[in-house]
């Protein structure tokens, strides 16, 4: 099952400016920032009740942000949801026909293991499905 | 305050075999569909956790999510925070420099009163902030 929202991803040009703006939008500041070296981004989150706003610059012209900017410019990247169990919520996926972009979790940012769906079987959104590492 | 991720608005060509594929993923079915005539739109709702996912289908070639469409495809389309005053927010987001789309609080899906920000003010992310009707 899909619990909760984990995050919204955001991907932006210029992190520090877009601190300072969604700092503004929010009324509250991020809580904190990390880097994902093996993704190539550095990365901010605000936390908004349940939920967390995620923002992502590139820290490498190859990585997925530089790529999705290039493309279409700012904005929402992805919708990561909070799954119990990945492995098994990969598999009930696949079955249904869905395309996992990593056959394996992989790491990601905020101390989670996550998987990723090919936006072309969802309607265009890029998923991720995210568990806690324990 | 932007208190909560009221929900994700999700643009779709075909709402129904949008309905199907979002049943998959979360392994539950929309909750409830509504027409927003003045806004050209059909809506579905999934509820996950405090949060929901509306997806989004055109009726009118002039809506907003046909020409959201025809230019970015289908995808998210915007992100809705949900504020205790919509009328005391959006006067705080002007004072802050954001460019409301509408400079009165309109009626939206699911009874609420919605505003909507100026996507080039918030790194290329349509938002709308909603407020329940009493």
């Amino acid at each position: 099952m899909l619990t909760n929202v984990e995050h919204i991803g955001i991907a932006v040009k210029d992190i520090l400016a877009s601190n300072n703006l969604f700092t503004k939008l929010f009324n509250v500041a991020p809580y904190k920032s990390e880097s994902v070296e093996s993704e190539g981004v550095t990365t901010s989150f605000f936390k908004i009740n349940s939920t967390k706003v995620e923002l992502l610059e590139a820290t490498s012209p190859d990585s997925a942000i530089a790529k999705f900017i290039e493309k279409r410019g700012e904005g929402i990247h992805h919708i990561a949801f909070e799954v119990d169990n990945i492995l098994l919520e990969m598999q009930r996926l696949e079955e249904e026909g869905f395309v996992l972009l990593n056959k394996e979790p992989k790491q990601g940012a905020d101390n989670k293991l996550v998987c990723f769906l090919h936006p072309k079987g969802t309607n265009g959104v890029l998923i991720e499905l995210c568990q806690e590492r324990v």
